[in-house]
């Protein structure tokens, strides 16, 4: 489905949401899978139909077809990054105030929002022993950084939270990398959200987690990680996946067992018979590496919610709320996350104003 | 096809011409889809028929099944990249040398020769105006660097060659960055090789050329450019393509053209139509981009070809090379490019070996 025709889809149900008459609208229970609506609000919906087809053809083939995309091209151009905190942000901020400014929207107004910024800093990881290598990694939001100076460690590798657990205190003093296999987004970013805690537990020193992705050319990814309450607060940051297998490989070779991910391209067992066999060049050898990371957090800083209300007709008092955040992640443009979800929002009351429609109640 | 399998091709090719008897094998015809071999030399190709299988067999079921990816694995996990002059590539001749002397092939010796050592240093390149971005960017092999402190100069994107030259003294004192289409690498990377000598004749100060890929997550290439006699030697690097797309397009933009690359995907023409269009952000803006390159060359470097045999019987005096780099780029681990032709070669030889075949020619 392309931004528009998702466009034209949310705009739609958000309209007809609003549209519908003042009656409770059922909630949906979770794994139910017939259709929850009441009969007469079916019926009322129906009655919605031409409205609906008017407002999908104005953007699939009408004057906001391309309309979504191309805007959302120019505001990422234009803005690219918007960290809290940066001037990106704030000037994507007062851009999205002034446009809705600019369409006549009703009660447009920025809203003072007190938020702790998070502020990467310099950042580097390096493997210093067996070999000096420079590591791809990122730092993840939220995380302490080493304001001590670097923290140069001995590395364990683990494939999961288990594995760690085994170790028993071998992880004491040390940094651990979680080298996670990719299951699922949603299943395999807990090592993100939870690695560090998992680590500090341990009595780890720091943790550095695969990239939580199946795709990658050395492309290590951010995101967000969690502390918990008395358990100590450790840098965390994601490696690209290559160089998680890297470390994941030369730490089994160093514990003398062959790497796994190895194992599963080669049938055979793992033996020398007199050929080239490089194992014993990393056996017994430990890894070492050092992190660095300006990583740190400011409290209480200011930045602005964007309001703007298409006012309803008869339930002008009940809101029916379109939000989308317009703030990024720093080494990308957010443009999937959050510049869509706002482009769209904001392609949904410029379109629903042009052609005239005013719900019953009011959109926000 | 595997490693390995191409390994066991290889080297049986290898060997059928090493064994066949001394007349002169005839030159194959460029354009010549027939096989040129002689029916004489078919039929001696023929009686080697059982030895190439069982070269073959050895490979591809035998000992040496999946020995050389292991091997090329091991390799590039311990040494990493070697670039010219870097201690990964003295480490990894050193290994390859005591390696062929450790399986007692003939001859083993380090030839010393005397290279040219490009440096890369640190680099960037930031786009200033219209807003500040970092660029993904990455300096190409024997480029110049900006020893007198960063570039900061106007820039220009163009499509291809023949567009800068329409451009007449437009690109003169500015940087130039080449987006050009990808084709092939064959036919695109003319672009990296030529793109600085190009940009030169037209009075830019740099060139930055679109990576010579179709697939990128925001990553960059690396690779050699030329310079060519007469023509000032400026700094040449390449940007991931997702950079050289938004440099083309805000550059098009400040011109008052659309951009291209989104009119592929917009059937509708460009026209604000009081919609939110932002292309006005961008508008008569010129791209500003600073550019620092550390690299340099040391001339009269040294470093060692690795040379074996395994010494042919009969026709001894005859040599049948076989041949691969050991040295590597810095940005990857020249897995490819040649850890794999250097395994392959190795591994033909402790094949030949180890199944105690000696041919009538000496492999080298």
């Amino acid at each position: 489905m392309s931004v528009t025709q998702f466009c034209s889809v949310v705009l739609t149900v958000i309209l007809v949401c609003a549209m519908l008459t003042g009656s409770q609208i059922p909630s949906i229970q979770e794994g139910q899978s017939e259709c929850p609506i009441l009969a007469e609000h079916a019926r009322e919906i129906e009655k919605y139909k031409p409205i609906a087809r008017k407002i999908i053809d104005f953007f699939l083939s009408g004057d906001m077809k391309g309309r979504t995309y191309k805007n959302l091209n120019n505001f990422v151009d234009n803005y690219g990054p918007r960290m809290l905190g940066s001037s990106g942000l704030r000037r994507a901020v007062t851009h999205v105030y002034r446009g809705l400014k600019r369409h006549n929207f009703s009660n447009v107004r920025m809203e003072p929002v007190n938020i702790p910024v998070w502020v990467r800093g310099t950042e580097s990881a390096t493997l210093l022993k067996p070999r000096l290598q420079r590591l791809s990694m990122v730092g993840l939001g939220d995380s302490v950084g080493t304001p001590d100076g670097p923290i140069r460690a001995e590395t364990i590798v683990v494939r999961s939270f288990k594995e760690l657990e085994a170790l028993g205190d071998k992880a004491s003093g040390k940094i651990v990398v979680f080298n996670q296999e990719f299951i699922s987004y949603d299943e395999s970013v807990s090592y993100r959200l939870n690695g560090a805690i998992a680590a500090a537990k341990a009595g780890g020193v720091a943790a550095l987690i695969r990239s939580v992705t199946n795709h990658s050319l050395l492309t290590p990814h951010t995101g967000l990680m969690y502390y918990q309450k008395g358990v100590p607060k450790i840098p965390g940051a994601c490696l690209a996946t290559e160089h998680a297998d890297l470390l994941h490989r030369l730490y089994q070779r160093g514990e003398g067992t062959p790497p796994t991910s190895l194992h599963h391209s080669l049938a055979s067992p793992h033996h020398s018979c007199g050929l080239i066999v490089h194992d014993e060049l990393s056996a017994g050898k430990k890894l070492v590496i050092q992190l660095q990371m300006g990583a740190h957090t400011i409290q209480n800083k200011t930045s602005n919610n964007v309001v703007a209300d298409l006012p309803g007709t008869s339930l002008s008092d009940k809101v029916v709320l379109i939000s989308a955040h317009i703030d990024s992640w720093d080494i990308g443009q957010g443009a999937v996350d959050d510049g869509g979800g706002l482009m769209i929002a904001w392609g949904a009351l410029v379109g629903l104003k042009r052609l005239g429609l005013r719900p019953r109640r009011t959109l926000r």
